[in-house]
């Protein structure tokens, strides 16, 4: 047997952030270096960043991060940390012969192994996930071979992501390979309960090749998407070994003790047709760790609306940074959504740089100003005040002078429009991001005005939280801070009173929507769930209901996506899915479908006030 | 040899819509066999429209569209069409195990061949196309089968759109399998000069298999996308035979004489693995065409304004009609703009049902309200006038009182987005689309407002027109117009004066942009090119130039998506790309990355006022 101490690299790093990404990766190899490692692991295109996108596609892209890696290499070596084997992801190209319908320059999704200040083997992602989040068959052109590399005499098998994810590939050739040890790099986002899919899988293929598995993820919120960490080590048997913890930023390192690797170094093909191509970094077994045996750590795991809160919040925080934000600014209503952004804007930014802006309208109520004032008071965050009479009483005046009576709907998608302009107008002259307040419940069924102060801005923190959802993630916040002995955010009278826009004389959104349980359940078999009427009516609900909330659906989607009324398309039958699933809420590609049009969406439309 | 009366139905089929997609191809079955016809092809998804994205994964669609195309076979029974042979595209689903990483309900892109009644073949695509538009490896699983239909003893090789564009597969099958006749059924749509690439490739096609090559393409506007038409058919010695017109629907009929099929009617294994599955319609060959012959048209191609003109038409009259729109609303400012979007909303929609609203501010000039109000006189389009003063005086007024100044550009965007709203109110009250006016160039390097009258609304008719081709696409459709003896739309004073937003005093946009010849050249290279700055310059541009159009356009990709700012990514050495180019222009999905992100926008950040 012989020793091996591992270092996982737990890392947040930029899209595009190639220096700052590079930086990283050395601070990790300094420290694995200092706590005994011979081997680092760094995630998928951790150089890069992930997902890249279209920056795959430009070739001074592909040739900055290959002199990223050139460079990490040297300055590794620099530094005295060259006999740390660092396994790292960035973005590299092959010489393929351009064909077409593959991604111009042929880019790859590539793994590194450097020793002694170069690259001793690259490889390129095997199966390339195009599904859900991801869209890697359009930016990547795939490898086919399997890297082996002897580190004090184990045989270490790398495997990039969605290598693992697939049954036949690379973990049959990993089997065949003889290594012991199946190191994946990753950038997997989160998704509810994704851990348990994660340790499921990771313990399949541990007990399939024999291997003890490392898996090293990402952290950190890039764009629509949030990463959770959660990198995990499991024993050949399927025990696990260690855990990272979620939704920070970790150096795990632990100790292995791995059969001696015996197998001649030459390179091979597994029965799939991969080629395993074998290198030694050092092939003397370590016979002992270096003291002090290092105890590998399996952190806790947070419970469901723990997880979820603190995605949110990592989220927008890491928005805000990377984008070069200090401050946010949003509408603060007295409402629960509005109530919940700031909430998560305070944990996220600190009040000192969260900025409420409270809004009232001829319609608003006492306590919708009270309560937004006292969610203030108990978070500390910047609280102003803009009436929106002024404007709301000069647009209906002057397009009426003009020949044209704005009344009904059209007057309350006015009001709430006004407010989104006075948030655009502070942070073009202060310089927040605005942040939407919507929640995914409206935005589903269309219960929402377009620019308003529910969907204009930069971030729109709770775009995939059913309202149930908004309640409960309020409810949990309230106790996790009286559990600190911390004064709970949100007024209690935000989360209790009855849901409204105030855009009318005694609006309640129950004058247009059902009680939002069997809203939200319906919304999950159909958007989510991709579910006909007859399957969502089999799940015991009312089928005139059922039909309604389809209908109202189907017309925000139409409004949305450019889809055809109900007078073509039974909403009967089926329905544009618009995937707004909580599962994939950070893993938001296909929402993106959505999204995407934002700018597009037939506005003349039953469009519907919302607050 | 024998004789077969073929017909082409470049129909424009509506996503989603299958009943109404249905009748379009039941109505061509009518009118080709009125004409004699022994075969008619319908374009690629003929059924379900295309693309239909996310739909695919809608068991209940599946159905729906299976239910389709078998009703579809009973109709054309039923009233007496079963004799002709009708290939038609639509979506099925095959039985294969659910595997992670493919779409669930395995869904197909396939293709149906009907007779006397009932479905004589299935075949589903093999080359499933994931680049620029296409997302087809994310919907559907691909087929390995290439069907072999002997119709009147002719044997006709079935394909589906890109199975024709990709070298190995089917091509190669069809060139074994003895067919004579290679149709293909296509969606492909329109770019730049894509008439000429189909030509040749259909051309080449021809030549290496030996057969007859028919390409039925579907025409129309659908959401992002147009598709041009021009169906096409090539002799085996790749001459021109017959060519549909562009933008419009049309019925191609021809004769044919073909080689009499000899081969045993029986599977077989082409040497690429495809299966070559044989049935048959009818073994007798055709000794004669039905009298009387019809001669084959070949339509005239437009040149490229005008190409690009009607593309532009047409795009937009499909999006207000199948969208279940009437009328369309946008601000006219007297600048090129908007004239040329008034321009194209005249011809599409007609100017009974486009408004347009004048919506002055302090600084516009005498000559914008007078060229605006020129417009609508020449083209008999609705016209008014609301000034936007009162709001932005109210809004500067009432932010003030509330403690924050709004000055600089905060008070231009301000401007802005007042004529956005109001747009929205009309829009609301009355029932209008609203169409952004917005042009490429200006969206390009972010000189422009986030919600004003530029980039609100359903749909932005010309964001995908450079600055410089909006002039030129004027001034063909003016001399268009004096062609025919008709008032040209556009006052010469709106394409020859200074562009100007008018958001401050004596504003021109070369107080902030260059030369559009060169803006536009150098966006050409860097977004659509995606070339980096060494390149841009050795195509003989200024550095200091090239280097601030790329912080420029790497600053409002910013703004889009969310992009760390120059100060971690060197404008020198690449930049994100936004994919905005022209050959793209109705092939828009990449583009859609940035607009799928509209909402998202970081707001306050250097954001510049537009017109």
């Amino acid at each position: 047997m012989a020793q091996l101490r591992i270092a996982l690299a737990q890392i947040n790093p930029t899209v595009g952030d190639l220096a700052g990404n590079t930086a990283l990766v050395l601070q990790a190899a300094r420290e694995a270096s200092a706590a005994g490692a011979h081997l680092l692991a760094a995630p998928e295109q951790a150089l890069t960043g992930y997902p890249i996108e279209d920056l795959a596609l430009r070739g001074s892209f592909v040739d900055a991060s290959r002199a990223a890696l050139e460079d990490l290499g040297t300055r590794l070596a620099e530094e005295g940390l060259g006999e740390l084997v660092v396994v790292v992801g960035y973005l590299d190209e092959t010489e393929w012969v351009p064909r077409a319908g593959f991604p111009a320059g042929s880019p790859q999704n590539a793994a590194a192994v450097l020793h002694r200040g170069s690259v001793l083997i690259r490889s390129a992602k095997h199966h390339l996930p195009n599904y859900g989040v991801f869209d890697e068959y359009r930016y990547f052109v795939p490898g086919n071979e399997l890297p082996v590399v002897r580190i004090g005499g184990v045989d270490v098998a790398v495997a990039i992501c969605e290598d693992l994810w697939q049954d036949r590939g690379t973990p049959a050739a990993a089997a065949e390979s003889g290594a012991n040890l199946l190191l994946s790099i990753n950038a997997s986002p989160y998704e509810l309960a994704k851990d348990d899919e994660r340790y499921d899988l990771m313990r399949t293929r541990a007990i399939e090749t024999g291997c003890t598995v490392v898996y090293v993820n990402q952290v950190g919120g890039q764009d629509e998407l949030v990463f959770d960490g959660d990198s995990l080590v499991v024993a050949p048997d399927g025990s696990l070994l260690a855990r990272a913890g979620k939704f920070v930023e970790q150096l795990v390192v632990m100790d292995l003790e791995l059969p001696e690797a015996d197998l001649p170094v030459e390179d091979t093909v597994a029965s799939n047709g991969m080629t395993i191509r074998r290198v030694v970094a050092s092939a003397e077994p370590l016979a002992a760790p270096p003291a002090p045996r290092v105890e590998p750590v399996i952190e806790e795991q947070p419970d469901e609306h723990e997880e979820i809160y603190r995605a949110l919040v990592l989220g927008l925080r890491d928005y805000v940074r990377k984008n070069g934000f200090k401050s946010v600014l949003f509408g603060l209503s007295g409402g629960i959504d509005s109530a919940l952004v700031a909430a998560i804007a305070v944990d996220a930014v600190g009040a000192e740089n969260a900025y409420a802006v409270s809004m009232p309208s001829a319609y608003s109520s006492e306590h919708s100003k009270s309560d937004a004032a006292d969610l203030a008071r108990r978070t500390g965050l910047h609280y102003e005040t803009v009436e929106v009479a002024p404007m709301v009483d000069a647009y209906l005046k002057t397009i009426a002078d003009a020949g044209t009576a704005i009344t009904g709907v059209a007057d309350e998608n006015l009001q709430a429009r006004v407010r989104g302009t006075i948030l655009m107008a502070l942070s073009n002259q202060r310089g927040h991001l605005v942040l939407a307040t919507g929640n995914k419940s409206e935005l589903s069924v269309g219960y929402a005005t377009l620019y308003d102060a529910g969907s204009i801005g930069g971030y729109s923190p709770i775009k995939d939280v059913p309202k149930t959802l908004v309640w409960d993630l309020a409810r949990w916040r309230n106790a996790a801070a009286e559990e600190r002995g911390e004064t709970p955010p949100i007024p209690a009278n935000s989360i209790e009173k009855e849901p409204s826009a105030e855009l009318r004389p005694d609006q309640k959104d129950s004058d247009s929507l059902p009680d939002y349980e069997l809203l939200d359940g319906i919304l999950d078999l159909y958007v989510k769930g991709d579910k006909g009427i007859d399957e969502i009516v089999e799940a015991g609900y009312d089928p005139v209901l059922v039909e309604r909330i389809i209908r109202l659906t189907d017309q925000a989607e139409y409004k949305r996506r450019q889809y055809p009324p109900g007078a073509k398309i039974s909403p009967k039958a089926f329905g544009r899915d618009r995937r707004l699933p909580i599962t994939n809420r950070f893993a938001q590609k296909a929402d993106a479908a959505a999204a995407r049009r934002a700018g597009q969406e037939p506005a003349g439309q039953q469009e519907r006030a919302g607050h």
